[in-house]
């Protein structure tokens, strides 16, 4: 009999693992035309139960590929948190309520909680609307990366080989040869392990126990997110959709661990969990509506890997580099924004935009945000797990001091606080030309009226995550003569055969997009009279003025602390500010370009 | 050979018609589990051209029934409108700009543009998830309603017998039994002549052209409304969908009509309609690029049908009933608004909760509407035919004339004025309990917080067109002993075996949704305070607050003119006021439900 051959295939990009980091990479990657492919080893999707907080950046993020819509449908908003610590006349009481998110410029001042299944069926639907499916049940049997220097550094090269292995299928082997592999493939991670890379940090000795059901209670702050310090432990709830409430549920070594100090599942079971609770509720009373829905219990663990990738051609995303407790809210959304960070760039550099050092940005500024998320969950977890502070427990937590945490650590629990430090692709020396937007921070959001036909627009929905870079020209107001003459000036720069707009761009609006924000009421300004390099289209001209309520748009200029004279802010693709520079020179603009641009 | 039975069958609601008021009324009726059937004349929907103009009233209430995001995501907005006026120097130029919409408590302070084959798909795709498809080409045949007055006050029996035929199908003649028929088959009705109903009113001399392009123009208002007035005629830009632009130009007698004093289609075609437009843009220039897509010339005529019902079996509604022109951007309006007012009287009645006399309102409430928008058009049109005052025509319209009408004209234009008078169904006694709620308006969006978890909404979007009423029990500040005992004493009198809640529904929540609305704070208020019977679920507790962002809610009390003693108001399921009651008096909610409505 002849031996049958074995199935071999090329792809650009091979995505493992089908959770958030890894969707969100496909469903990318995917909305830009790069061809690409994602396994995952389970047979279905998540049911219930998991991460199922989305932070207010995710949300912004999640927006701008055109997926927020859905999961503000479908999730429970936590607008409010309440705090209780141990009352005087036994049991809890409230000792305050704070908004649950405390980012002034948060567009989504709110938490969104959705069980993770559902999370996962938008990405899904979606990347069935680009017409990708996620391969199931499929594993991964073997990586290998090319060790030829040559090979490795043509971008366009196959330079990695995978075997796969379809479970359903009889010798459903597969061998692929792929350009670049993104192991989003859990705590556990297999390309972690494949590619040798070590996690550092280690797990701590919190154990909790976490229940979802549908609550019946007397405690009327059950659909806010609660912190609650009761002299019988810590318990935080956790509303999610429709009428489900999660309990995070402090337990006791005694009530978990064997006599060898191992954490023992089998020692406990849902009822018990919410013994524990009840304890803790006490003055109130609470029980499950019917049967508890999803349980489990877990250490804490902190751990971040050494490295994020490997030859800048297998990258790591999401669990599999790094681990945290899941009451901060952050695994989820952290490795969401892991794939973010990577879909723009792996696009450029497949594509041809871009030279491979773009790829080096990804470890750099991703890694060093999870090693600060783990300070900062150490640092939460530990407030959280500590008794409340009383005459007993001289050393315990006040109820001041963890107000105080919870306020301060508001950039990270909504995500809003990312900042990635200068490199390759952030550069502020001109930070002063825009000085209250942060340059390696996400652009701020704000309302703008379109000069065309005086409609408001939240700016960010102007600049979604089409891999372009955005390049928004503050004109000033181009009724004042000098101001329009400094306009055309920089027009004529711009329009040049040598200027990045013409030189790294096959056609100027596949790599850039470019609005004009002038400062001219609507009732007065002719967007005709912009000149045509700086509005390829009528809807490219915008104004910082207020819409026909007044209620909508009005202070852009301000907010971003640009003055009169204007500015130029180019935006990553990803949605962060990457340079800013004055309306008459635009030198900084050609060397931000030419640091990663291959001439087209 | 035997002679083939006749196909037989028997319909709640026959709906014949599938323009925006059948497809309207359709959905509605699905929606609500009613047993309904559509016929349509044509083979497919409307593909192009045809009326476009979605008025911030008509939003709201498509958002009522969830249609509103799509027609949001698709349409075009008008948020500003511009005047153009014979200028000294020859041509025209610009005499001011002003908000498309005037109307401060709109929700939606924009029109929305989109062709009407895109409204028609909004609904037939709604229709279809109801599991419902317009049966076309379907004409009606004939058409007799009972004259044996028993069956005719039966609300349940099948009055009616309609013969259609299926054109599609060889002999597709089918006889349906129907106890209501709703003809909203257009300008020409078939039923509204078998009914023998009269059109009153006249045609006027005006003729306009149409053309619908996407234009190549230096005009700076093009993404405008626009009004211009030009000594070589006036002419209306309504932008729409896309790059499209639609133009409306006056014409002459002499363009159109031929010896005979007939308007002769044949002298005319688009590139002879866009020379009018020509002279009156100079000294802009104007010209389609590429293809003009539709356009076409009418007259305006202006009338109204004399009755809107026959029996209270057969309703005509839509262009059936009422015509008027299209620049004012009110007939596609006003259709389906019509069988918004019918859609929960015929459920209601179906349903047996209420009295065959509450479908005589959808005439009393209609027909007033459309003699009133056909007065307010002949104003309009008229001002808007007229040329403008100059030397050589001192009887001319002056652009303030103009202005002055477009602004009194906004509670028109926005459909937003729609004000019922007393009836059955609108009872203004208390007016001044609530003394800036308009009672037979529609209720006034605002945004208020949720109680349990802080949560902002549009108080419209917890007023969804679900065929119930809606009561709203402004309760005060909780807080307050006083205030809450006036609120136990209401809870108690709502639930005794007598009050109207358990004597006019068979299930409470079938027939009324209920909502306390507190002026109690977020941080201090306990939504499980409130009495039972103002909250069937945690979610139906709503506070006169604003958000944790401090910019969204707050004043609901003061907007609606309602003091700290609080009231009652109950809104009916097409969100308009029908009656207002002091909190500790509901003697006029009794008699208001008693009116029409039917022991179950």
């Amino acid at each position: 009999m002849p031996v049958p051959l074995l199935k071999e295939s090329d792809v650009d990009v091979l995505v493992i693992g089908a959770g958030p980091a890894g969707l969100m990479c496909a469903q990318g990657l995917a909305r830009a035309g790069v061809n690409v492919r994602i396994i995952d080893k389970r047979p279905g999707k998540v049911a219930a139960g998991q991460a199922d907080g989305i932070q207010p950046r995710t949300i912004e993020v999640l927006q701008s590929y055109g997926l927020a819509e859905r999961l503000l449908r479908e999730g429970n908003q936590m607008h409010m948190a309440a705090f209780y610590d141990p009352s005087p006349q036994g049991g809890i009481h409230r000792t305050g309520r704070a908004p649950d998110i405390n980012a002034p410029t948060a567009r989504y001042p709110f938490e969104v909680t959705l069980h993770q299944g559902a999370i996962e069926a938008i990405f899904l639907d979606c990347l069935r609307s680009f017409g990708k499916e996620v391969e199931r049940p499929v594993v991964p049997e073997s990586i290998e990366v090319t060790t030829d220097p040559v090979v490795l550094k043509n971008p366009q090269a196959h330079a990695i080989t995978v075997a796969i292995k379809d479970l359903d299928a009889p010798g459903g082997t597969e061998i692929i040869h792929a350009k670049y592999v993104v192991g989003a493939d859990g705590a556990h991670s297999w390309v972690r392990k494949e590619m040798g890379i070590a996690m550092e940090g280690e797990q701590t000795d919190y154990v909790w126990g976490v229940v979802d059901m549908i609550p019946d209670t007397d405690f009327p702050d059950i659909r806010n997110r609660c912190a609650i310090h009761s002299n019988n432990g810590s318990c935080m709830i956790i509303p999610r959709e429709g009428d489900v409430v999660r309990l995070y549920i402090q337990l006791t070594d005694q009530d978990v661990r064997n006599v060898t100090g191992r954490v023992d599942m089998g020692k406990f079971n849902a009822e018990k969990l919410l013994e524990v609770a009840k304890k803790s509720f006490y003055p109130y009373r609470i029980k499950a509506h019917g049967d508890v829905q999803w349980w489990t219990i877990y250490i804490i663990g902190q751990r971040v890997a050494a490295k994020f990738a490997s030859h800048e051609r297998v990258f790591i995303a999401g669990d599999a580099c790094h681990t945290h407790s899941p009451k901060a809210g952050q695994g989820m959304n952290a490795s969401m924004n892991d794939t973010h960070n990577l879909i723009w760039k792996l696009t450029h550099v497949l594509r041809g935009w871009a030279d491979m050092s773009l790829l080096k940005t990804y470890e750099f500024e991703r890694r060093k945000y999870a090693q600060d998320l783990i300070d900062f969950d150490r640092k939460f977890a530990a407030l959280f797990s500590s008794k409340p502070k009383s005459e007993d427990n001289p050393d315990g937590v006040t109820q001041e001091e963890f107000l105080d945490a919870f306020r301060a650590f508001g950039a990270f629990t909504s995500g809003i606080g990312i900042q990635y430090a200068p490199s390759l692709i952030v550069n502020a020396t001109h930070q002063t030309v825009a000085s209250r937007l942060i340059i390696g921070g996400r652009i701020l959001p704000q309302s703008v009226i379109r000069a065309a036909d005086a409609r408001p627009f939240e700016l960010q929905d102007l600049l979604p995550s089409d891999t372009r870079f955005k390049i928004l020209v503050f004109t000033g107001d181009i009724r004042d003569a000098s101001q329009m003459e400094k306009v055309n000036e920089l027009a004529n720069k711009l329009g040049r055969e040598d200027s990045f707009l013409r030189k790294f761009g096959k056609r100027q609006d596949e790599v850039y997009d470019m609005f004009s924000i002038c400062s001219t009421r609507k009732e007065e300004v002719n967007y005709t009279d912009m000149p045509p390099i700086l509005r390829s289209h009528w809807s490219k001209v915008l104004l910082d003025d207020i819409d026909s309520t007044g209620k909508i748009g009005g202070g852009v200029y301000d907010k971003y602390g640009i003055g009169s004279e204007g500015a130029i802010v180019v935006i990553r693709p990803d949605g962060y500010v990457g340079v800013v520079a004055p309306l008459n020179d635009v030198t900084d603009l050609e060397r931000y370009f030419s640091g990663f641009s291959v001439k087209s």
